[in-house]
């Protein structure tokens, strides 16, 4: 049964209203593709972003997080490459409306956002002496995805749009930006101020997906398969 | 040259101590072993941070991430069994001084949290079509983390603890909360209220690792080794 949590317990909360930016920032969170400004975001303010990522949780605190600030015109245009040689193999999925579609979407901002952040793995490192990553050694990855997480909540805090690239080979990737196969290519973002955050996610707005409740997803004491609402 | 923002783009930011909330969790946020107060998490509570988990990106808006909240201290024992013997495993790549450190830490709230959640990815789900998800099919189980991080950092705000218990093997989670094999152990989660959080990561308080510093792990335009600091 609920109760009240004791005095201690009380001391750590935040107050109301800091709860509610927190609370803000991850429900107002968008990936956004479309409207980003050409205006670069001061080197201040990508530091807050970078520093907000560096202090993410990671497993045996072994740091694997590497990043690399992309704003060369000529870098980013061979990602767009990349990105458009990948999507040409994604489509290839979808037939009659649904590739129609697909095809209307805007799926990433990599040459309008000023700034673009590859991020990746350094899965191998000795930092932390292997503490937490025999059972899971997947958790060195998670750690660096945790990373991405919390710089996208900040961002949203500044004002600053964050859009993630999934759809581009990472081997494409790891050679325009020189990444040695021993590093495990996380992410590829694009950065940068927008005209707006959308309310809802743009796959919604666009009619390609809904979400689904919060109860659909939840179950208590073991796993149990709901049904999709 | 960092010129100032548009307006439009000034409109997006939060306030500053909007702005200041959300660096503030982001900095404060710990991973907690010790200190879990018995009280349990009045539901209302719960709910608020499922709903911020439920809220992360997903690559195609496909939701992959399911939770399964464990209060029973017969399901609880069973875990602290499998950590326990994960635990022992691992232990034993250390010798010496290192072995000694590494006995000492007290690296899971199994037992002392009142509740725990454990969270799996359901990266089969045809929610979202596939998009985004055929050059990078991981990027699912990276939804998932997206929303560990959602819930971690609310979690903070609310003044409750977070730790992540990675040293327990995922088959023995799967068997004992009967998940089913197509989907994905992401991780084992201890939450509660705490008696107060660290003003650093409790490894580092412990002597057994240090932090590096942001300058370490940032390069641009193209990737570049740092010497380790």
């Amino acid at each position: 049964m609920p109760v009240d949590p004791t005095e201690a317990a009380m001391a750590s909360a935040y107050t109301p209203e800091e709860r509610e930016a927190v609370y803000r920032s991850i429900s107002e969170r968008r990936d956004v593709r479309r409207g980003f400004l050409p205006t670069p975001l001061p080197q201040e303010l990508l530091d807050r972003l970078l520093t907000a990522a560096h202090s993410a949780p990671s497993v045996g605190l072994m740091q694997p997080t590497r990043f690399i600030v992309v704003r060369s015109i000529e870098t980013r245009t061979k990602v767009h490459h990349a990105f458009v040689e990948a999507n040409q193999q994604a489509s290839q999925i979808y037939t009659g409306a649904r590739l129609d579609a697909y095809s209307a979407l805007k799926l990433e901002g990599i040459l309008e956002a000023p700034q673009n952040l590859c991020i990746v793995c350094e899965a191998q490192s000795t930092q932390g002496h292997g503490l937490g990553r025999q059972s899971m050694p997947e958790t060195a990855v998670y750690s660096t995805v945790c990373a991405i997480q919390n710089l996208w909540l900040a961002a949203r805090a500044e004002g600053v749009g964050v859009g993630w690239v999934s759809i581009v080979s990472p081997d494409a990737l790891c050679s325009i930006l020189t990444i040695p196969a021993e590093l495990t290519l996380i992410a590829y973002l694009c950065l940068g101020y927008v005209d707006g955050f959308g309310n809802a996610p743009e796959l919604e707005r666009q009619g390609w997906e809904r979400r689904k409740s919060l109860a659909d997803v939840v179950s208590y004491e073991r796993y149990q398969a709901r049904e999709q609402s």
